[in-house]
């Protein structure tokens, strides 16, 4: 791979770091009157998405700039090498294919993709037995429910499509396991009947701490309640690379189901470890969730710079966090069934791109990842909307809105609806004080009461954000969804010159905690010499009473 | 009120910067070598509740002026004001009771105390005649199954209390619906028994949007089921200041149980907007967990700074925000049970702090409420950690940690308590490059290799972090630990200058909402006219869909 070059030694960096200081001072409501037709030139569609960000600080001459960054970066042939199948995790020396996980052709990637069909046609083979009952536990019972048990990538992505596409949920109900904290097992399987209950254990490696003592605590529990050894195969399968683990585990290899090392775990819920959810919402369901993915990889491949949402939204990203020092970004699902949705992004973006080194290990003196936050609209409006108003920080948002419902409440939607729209109206006018003042005046308060309280309703407004719609939430637009937050990860990661495949600052964490397993586990009390004194005096405190 | 000053026009504001400025250079693991018993020092115990923050880039220097600024702020004279009751609420000129909320005497408070304590009888009531199962049905059936219909704080605290409580939890069931989505409420009654259950409609002025909506269609729900308008009483509590409002819902005076403006909605958990989560636990453990609050209460009130855990947790906070300018704070709960504990805090802080203006109206030229987050260890490890670890933002800490379980699975909760530790500890030591090297050196890369990755798995360290820390979540350290919170929340509103008591910013949403309603509503399609053109575009879009 060609090195990337630094962020900010790209040519059009500093014309936009101008533009950008000149902008501090302009007004997005302003922007509207100077152009009514706005709206038109700062909208696109693909694959059933529409990104609206007209309400966003960004003039065409500010858009054309941010374009030039991502030529001058080499953006396209980036693209080009990552669905090429290059070795674009540079570090981990290996290609990053989860586009080729939704494929309709593998192309040049033909070996891989041939992997991939019999995969899928093993996938479709045992939804479709647990959907007719043909596949029963240890008492002959037919499997009611199924637990999945993996954490990070091997649990966000199957958790999030559940809940996401639950008017699709069929009769086998579908739970989420992933904290090695033991209640949460325990309090997902208190409501569960051992012999209808069947358990996919994922891991890429097979040796994810949480997991593995999870899939254990869960033989227990079947081993417990009149299964034997040789009945544990109707009650395990496993998503995994490492089939020989699974097979120590006692999961045969009929059970197994393949995982590859070009699969990052946050990209993975298109693959095998996506069994859960295509089991919760049926196989057709779960190939047109494929399918909208894949559509959005037919745009992201094909769109000029200008048309191309996932581009642009990273061009927002970049803006945002490298010109203004936005530190956060929030994501408002206006839709209950995407409430998980928030928490899936915080990993895809911030585990991707929250790095320090360029790919080929230059430090960084500029900002990457933003905190990726938020939680399902109207919830937030009663939280900390108060902040995203009125706080001192800058925090562009992306709101996320299904224009239909599945529910047959269609004036609670439009409550839903109108109260979104409103949320990117507000913290884009704000309100002045003179406007406040009015309001009080009307709602009756005296003369010198209303200005003491006036300051108090000012909004500085002028807070951008996008509004993503679609006409529902189907298994192809949430497809899209993922993959164009997907895409717009890459994207970045690109104009940041990082590696958005690897994730090498979770490894000291692990070390050190094997180290302090041990510690708690001897005899003698960890001693300061062992570990900081800190540490030692919390793990001392925990042997006193364990 | 007399007026409080600005954060930055303290005497201490200046030579806390300089100080700042020096210990950017500074290492905390550095501290600990200088002063071996640096854990004694920065550590402090109260209401079940232990706190280290040795693993804080604080020095003693630091401490000392950061109390300093506590004391030029007023801050003793501040507490006193607020349990005195006192009008410390000043833009609403109310006072902020949530302390005497879990008193055991009100002393000059004695009118409010009484109403307090009669409200108290009145929840116990319910709650005991629920758990008799003296209170029935339309068909006669006793109650199995309770919904809190409320939004924000009238949502966020007795979710968070029954969910952290579960161990805890009686044979009624308590469900949460919030959001005006109509899929929240339709999602949970699909699993219920219209004849068995129990709706309590939150909300203090009665006028919520969604809880209203939501309470219409649960009236529905029940009527559809074969109830009588007159069964209605059987079927719905309130909770309000408005039982005018509540009495034209439907409910009766009896159902009906108070509160009081001089209680915030995120402050309102101690109160009976707390209700289901006492049905849920059972009076004696509600009894308790208000308990646990009010030792929290009088450890705040009596302890000197350099022992008084909510102040040391705000002066920390003040640091990092103001002097090494973290937009964001943290917090980790390493327990499944306390997963809802960042979002509770979410709105505490951020709707309590994040403001613009002093209590005065003056504008700040400085930054309020970090934006605050998290999610439950060790879910968050196989997610974000690796932004905490590598990312190029300062995002300090929160560890909370209980020390034993309630489950019989002592094996993993001693993995649980290693991965909390070795998070804090890998935080503050991060890895050199050296350290790298030898690390891949180790696991067989050769030279050339390991040269190559060692960039990638440098970690800057000196990222800081306190762990709290008790023996077992029980009602007292919940109650205790939420207290907690809500004291920092207060110091920290003090020493920026704000009235941590109103939440001005929502409003404007509101209004806006209301307007784009209409809209919506409206037979002729809304013009660029009444709001500006992408507002306007959305809202066709939906009506040419609806």
């Amino acid at each position: 791979m060609t090195s990337t070059p630094l962020l900010t030694d790209l040519p059009s960096y500093p014309k936009l770091q101008a533009l950008a200081s000149t902008l501090k001072r302009a007004r997005i409501d302003q922007f509207f009157i100077e152009d009514p037709l706005r709206t038109d030139s700062f909208r696109v569609q693909a694959a059933g998405l529409k990104l609206d960000y007209s309400k966003q600080l960004l003039t065409k001459e500010a858009l054309t700039l941010l374009l030039q960054l991502a030529d001058e970066v080499g953006l396209q042939q980036r693209v080009r090498a990552l669905v090429a199948g290059e070795p674009i995790n540079s570090t981990e020396q290996r290609p990053a294919l989860h586009s080729l996980l939704r494929a309709a052709e593998g192309g040049a990637l033909d070996a891989e993709f041939r992997q991939v069909c019999v995969t899928r046609e093993r996938m479709k083979h045992w939804v479709d037995r647990l959907h007719q009952g043909a596949h029963s536990g240890f008492s002959g019972q037919p499997i009611s429910d199924v637990v999945n048990i993996g954490i990070g990538g091997s649990d966000l992505g199957p958790r999030l499509t559940t809940e996401a596409l639950k008017p699709y949920q069929g009769h086998i109900a579908c739970h989420y396991v992933a904290n090695v904290d033991p209640t949460d097992l325990q309090d997902t399987l208190s409501n569960l009947n051992p012999a209808s209950t069947l358990f996919i254990v994922c891991s890429k490696s097979f040796r994810t701490e949480e997991t593995l003592a999870n899939g254990l605590v869960a033989r227990q529990w079947l081993l417990a309640a009149g299964a034997t050894a040789a009945d544990m195969d109707m009650h395990f399968l496993a998503v995994t690379c490492n089939r020989e683990a699974a097979a120590q585990f006692g999961i045969s290899a009929n059970n197994c189901l393949p995982l590859w090392d070009w699969v990052g775990g946050r990209y993975s819920v298109w693959s095998a470890i996506g069994l859960s959810s295509a089991i919760a919402v049926g196989w057709p369901n779960f190939e047109r969730f494929l399918e909208g993915a894949r559509g959005m990889d037919e745009h992201f491949l094909q769109a000029p710079g200008e048309a191309n949402m996932p581009l642009l939204m990273s061009l927002l990203e970049i803006w945002y966090c490298n010109f203004f020092g936005a530190p956060s970004q929030a994501v408002l699902p206006y839709s209950q069934h995407l409430k998980c949705l928030p928490e899936f992004l915080q990993q895809l973006t911030m585990e991707s791109n929250g790095k320090r080194v360029t790919a080929q290990g230059t430090a960084l003196e500029y900002s990457t990842a933003p905190l990726m936050w938020g939680v399902a609209g109207t919830m937030g409006q009663h939280s900390f909307h108060q902040w995203l108003h009125q706080g001192t920080s800058l925090c562009p948002v992306d709101f996320v809105l299904p224009l239909t419902t599945h529910s047959d409440k269609p004036e609670q939607l439009r409550q839903l609806v109108a109260n979104c729209l409103a949320q990117s109206r507000a913290l884009m006018i704000g309100r002045s004080e003179s406007a406040a003042l009015s309001t009080l005046l009307r709602r009756g308060f005296s003369g010198p009461e209303a200005k003491r309280l006036a300051p108090h309703l000012v909004m500085p407004g002028n807070r951008p954000s996008s509004t993503i719609t679609f006409e529902a939430l189907t298994p192809e637009t949430l497809g899209a969804l993922l993959a164009l937050y997907e895409h717009r990860t890459f994207c970045s990661g690109q104009l940041w010159g990082v590696n958005p495949f690897d994730q090498w600052g979770v490894e000291l964490g692990k070390e050190i905690g094997a180290e302090v397993l041990d510690q708690l586990m001897g005899e003698s009390n960890p001693s300061d010499d062992q570990t900081d004194p800190s540490t030692s005096a919390l793990a001392n405190a925990w042997k006193a009473l364990n």
